[in-house]
């Protein structure tokens, strides 16, 4: 009945990987051996038997993809990567660990090749396979035709009880389910054992019955250490359900083969000397010997790579005759794969001009993805049951859903995350990774922080995913503190390789969407007014392009006053009021800071210039600000509850309040003498 | 069958608190009405039949707890608290969501008389719940004695779809099934709309296989409309489970009585004026009158409330009879009650000389709970199954389990979390709230950004939790920068009530913990090293008590530096380089930014004094350092994988480098001329 054919080379193989596992983390004298040693014969008989995948090319499109949920154990996915002859050698396997290596201590994409997306905060990858499951679906939908199944790529992820435990992949689970993913098959290495010793002390759940309730399709392998038939079993029956992500039980001894294994002493830590040497023995490999690789395993790793470089050609061929019979589709989809944008594009978006009406810059973000939805059909948006307060749903989108519901179909590009914004973050991670998509996804910006961990992971990794983050301030008003950021913006600037966009108008929103779309390697924070706000007399699209300009000039000014969205005009307002009492104020908006920094110092120096004390004013906290000026004006503390403009009367982000700021400021700095200098001009 | 007594103030009690949803909302012109006017027949039947409370004393020991886990309905919990006589006056509830009021748009803990625990954003108050389950059963386990039922109350929870399709409630109900909490009662209102409209788009799971999963006890109520029978037998029947947490899914129809009802239309905005008025004359209520509250309904609750004084009369009586058989128990639980510490417990803190060996700040962390955990038995430790690296559980510490795992008792003070660093966030906010306990919770300092949703409750609610956050920068060496923090300190620190804690060495870490068990009502993070750190020569509990302090003095200085943490001891080093060279050097410890900021202004500039450049060193994004110093040394980017003493070295962390560095420094300040003022003198 099994299509199992097993082979003289299996065995060793399945050796070959443990007892590398063994050698690899030893030599590093750190890292984790055990869950590698216990995955090693799932990880040969998918590689060997179902994974298609062209190591001379890591991104050919239609390749499978493969998720480390399980990140720590890494070893696993760097040996196979070697095996595979992805571009790692032996060397980087004995370098394991070891600083600026291609073998990090967690999988890290964009760094070694052939790994998808990072992995080893537990419970990202397991998400993360969800975005490349839509991603496939949604690709296909829209470009296969009949007699050119172009995009029929599986995602197999590996993960552990950590990751099953974590809530982003609870709620990724969910969606998968309700999405009737059918190429998604995960192998669950149920092992009994984490970092706190047996699973019992804390996860006792039915996992299998966890899944079902999702709507998964849950297999399971009772020997997972040897019984090598039995999962190529389950794989071959999780590929036949299409409508359903599959998980399959494996049922592991972790470190197998080592005098520890089964115990979380094989979990962390190398094994001892002795043990490996024993390993290699019980193997019936030389115990003398590290990093020994029998030519039969390389040889069998070998065919699948020659397998997978046929299969391309073959799909480069029917991509060609594609490109005949579908010229229109196939450009596009070249387009999309290559990562461009198209040609002039960006004149679909909207300009402003002072005589325009005040609007909230949430509404600017929807009339700009309105304008350029139809030109960018790679846009993929969604919110986590924000749609309306987000308005990140464009007229006439129609959503990603199974046709089954009735609700929409697999080429639509409207996800609805449901109130799971980690999930969607991390979707948006995988969706990116995927490639010829780029995700936007909405939600309070105040509850990006609980998206936090995949945030970090779009920047590490480079994902190109855009946050629409309305109700971005004290702003939103009655909603009140539980859901007023103050210390949102802070985090994400402090974070590296993340835009954070803060528009005071339109012409600043449509600026935040031109960097953030083809800003390819960076994602994007665009935080949003729920309030309306004018738009200024001094913008414009390529100015505020440069992250941070001057909205109001006078020359030998008194003050200037630094600010973002929101609280441009009414700092605008205050510098009015100040030059009516005759105190000449500047004004600076400032939407971007990575990108200001990005700037020519003498650009930065002629913005943000000596010769007058430089007042920052934002309704948050001020951390940060007094890199770009002598003095803060924000939010002592939480905000309040209440209709929006009198929450910002009481914390005095007012143009009458600001203007006596200003003056207390003038003055100090008067009494104080001496020349003013630009805090941007340091020694380091 | 059925114990439920039917009266006919029933229906006019629920019909008062639909009406009053409709009216409190309608006048704010803001806010949720549909889940108030859909869950009035369950808060009703919970209230009048089942709820030990007295309003009088909301802080009563032993009153059953409330979370409106759903915080956007609480409309309904302020309607509640009114009715039952709580500190909430008709006319609090007509200044809903206006400034300054007592019901603010979602519920603040600490704010509104009767709220236990802050909620809205979503998730968390499901998972509090699971902490005030936790902590009675703990404190049941401890002090409960033969005829002594001190502590048995149960926590009941409203939750929505919404907080069921967060990651925080799954973690948190995997967990409280896992630890059997049979005190644990949550009623679901299955109402089928979220923001985006039909949860059909995104929520088809299976939620009661799901629970089921979890070792929970699932029933459910059909027409949670209007059948207060099958309410109240709900309830009963899950009162009588004492080892599974229960979950009654209570169907229901969202604005129930509204033209709109069952609609997404009622969910998050006020009725219509004529839609208020024809839902008064269908429940036979003066449309033309505004929050119209029958006396026959103000006597129902009045009824509940006296119920409820005489059960906390019986209960004292009943308490000063423990005393006299049980002093010293009664003795420990009063205090613990009381919120205070033991007196002279600080004693127990060690302390060091710099003859001390070098030691991990997370290994002083284990010495310091070693030392006090005997002498604190308030403090619950756990983690987020790290333990081995967190350091968090002290030997003979026993586990908190049910009995019938064999793995611990309900008298164990040690949380076996699992790998939920959000849910383990969230249900310490719950041990906080229930009183008498001092939750600490480890993971790695990365992580704790998993939680940043919780950690910023614990702030707004003043919640008294302490975060071991250990392997706490790229000092953790070889896994690298997916588990390495470079922005999560700027993002604590820039939130409102978290004192971040870095300490140099054992007298800071003895520091960090008598602060942080010393301030009731601040979570305290403490950033703890993975590697090795020097005792300082100048360091004292005192002297770092104060969150920044002289740790090498000079006079006539070039230069100051100004590092935390691991840092200190290589800015030393660095120092003494420069020393060497002719270049004077200070350097200033600053462990605790929040703390230093509340010095007076003489400490501080006596700290960070004028006279000469300072220059800030710390191995994360140096945002923030500008507000303390002239200059910033700090990462540029992300860490990197490798033995940690090379990627400090990789960084330019070392006493070599950082002597280049601060000769920089000088020689820029001395070029520029002019006299240096310290940062911290300003305007505002
Ligand atoms: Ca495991
Ligand atoms: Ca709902």
């Amino acid at each position: 009945m099994s299509g199992f054919a097993p082979q003289p080379v299996d065995d060793v193989a399945v050796a070959t990987i443990r007892t590398l596992a063994a050698d690899v983390v030893g030599k590093a004298n750190s890292g984790h051996p055990g869950a590698p040693m216990g995955m090693a014969p799932a990880a040969h008989v998918l590689f060997s038997r179902f994974f298609n995948t062209n190591p001379k090319n890591s991104k050919w499109y239609n390749r499978d993809r493969f998720v480390l949920s399980n990140g720590h154990a890494c070893a696993l996915q760097y040996i196979l990567l070697h095996l595979l002859g992805f571009k790692l050698s032996l060397d980087d396997l004995k370098a394991f660990r070891q600083l600026d290596s291609l073998t990090p201590g967690h999988p890290e994409a964009g760094h070694t090749d052939g790994v998808e997306v990072t992995t080893g905060p537990l419970g990202q990858g397991f998400a993360n396979a969800v975005g490349l499951g839509i991603a496939q679906a949604h690709m296909a939908a829209l470009y296969n035709k009949p007699g050119f199944n172009l995009i029929d790529n599986y995602t197999y992820v590996f993960t552990g009880d950590g990751c099953l435990m974590e809530g982003v992949a609870s709620e990724a689970a969910s969606l998968a389910g309700h999405l009737q993913l059918g190429n998604l098959i995960y192998i669950y290495d149920d092992n009994h054992i984490s970092i706190d010793g047996d699973t019992a002390v804390a996860f006792t759940e039915n996992v299998e019955q966890r899944f079902l309730s999702y709507g998964w399709q849950v297999l399971h392998v009772d020997n997972g250490d040897s019984d090598l038939a039995a999962i190529y079993n389950a794989i071959a029956e999780a590929k036949k359900e299409k409508s359903k992500p599959t998980i399959i039980r494996l049922r592991t001894t972790i470190g197998f083969g080592s005098k520890q294994q089964g115990t979380h002493g094989v979990h962390g830590s190398p094994l001892k000397a002795d043990d490996i040497a024993a390993l290699k023995t019980k193997f019936g490999f030389p115990s003398d010997q590290t990093f020994h690789i029998p030519q039969q395993t390389y040889d069998a790793y070998k065919a699948v790579a020659l397998k997978g470089a046929k299969l391309e050609e073959e799909w480069n061929a029917l991509l060609a005759k594609y490109a005949q019979q579908y010229p229109k589709e196939h450009a596009e989809l070249s387009r999309r794969i290559a990562g461009e944008l198209p040609e002039g594009w960006e004149k679909s978006l909207p300009v402003y001009t002072p005589a325009d009406a005040a609007q909230a810059s949430r509404k600017l973000s929807e009339i700009v993805l309105t304008s350029i939805c139809p030109v960018l059909p790679e846009l993929m948006g969604g919110s986590a049951d924000l749609t309306g307060s987000n308005l990140t749903r464009v007229k006439d989108a129609v959503d990603f859903q199974p046709p089954s519901t009735g609700l929409g179909n697999y080429t639509g590009t409207y996800i609805r995350y449901g109130v799971r914004e980690h999930a969607m973050g991390a979707i948006a991670n995988g969706l990116a990774a995927y490639g010829g998509i780029i995700p936007f996804v909405g939600t309070f910006l105040n509850f990006v922080s609980y998206a936090a961990g995949a945030v970090r992971l779009s920047a590490l990794s480079h994902h190109q995913v855009i946050w629409v983050a309305t109700h971005d301030s004290i702003g939103l008003g009655e909603d009140g503190p539980t859901h007023q950021p103050v210390e949102t913006v802070a985090h994400f600037r402090a974070m590296p390789n993340v835009d954070v966009w803060r528009p005071a108008d339109g012409n600043e929103t449509s600026a935040a969407y031109l960097a953030a779309l083809t800003r390819k390697t960076t994602p994007s924070i665009l935080a949003l007014s729920r309030q309306n706000l004018p738009n200024l007399e001094a913008s414009t699209v390529e100015r505020a392009m440069k992250g941070g300009y001057v909205v109001h000039e006078v020359e030998g000014e008194d003050l200037t006053f630094v600010s973002t969205g929101s609280e441009v005009s009414i700092v605008l307002e205050a510098a009015k009021k100040l030059e009516a009492e005759g105190v000449k104020a500047r004004v600076v908006s400032l939407p971007c800071w990575e990108i200001f920094d990005s700037q020519p110092e003498e650009y930065r120096l002629s913005v943000l210039r000596s010769g007058a004390p430089i007042l920052s004013v934002e309704a948050y906290n001020t951390m940060g600000w007094a890199k770009y000026s002598h003095e803060q004006f924000g939010l002592p503390s939480w905000g309040a509850s209440g209709p929006y403009k009198q929450v910002y009367e009481k914390f005095g982000l007012t143009g009458d309040n600001l203007s006596v700021v200003g003056k207390k400021v003038v003055s100090f700095y008067k009494k104080k003498g001496g020349e003013v200098i630009s805090p941007l001009v340091k020694a380091l």
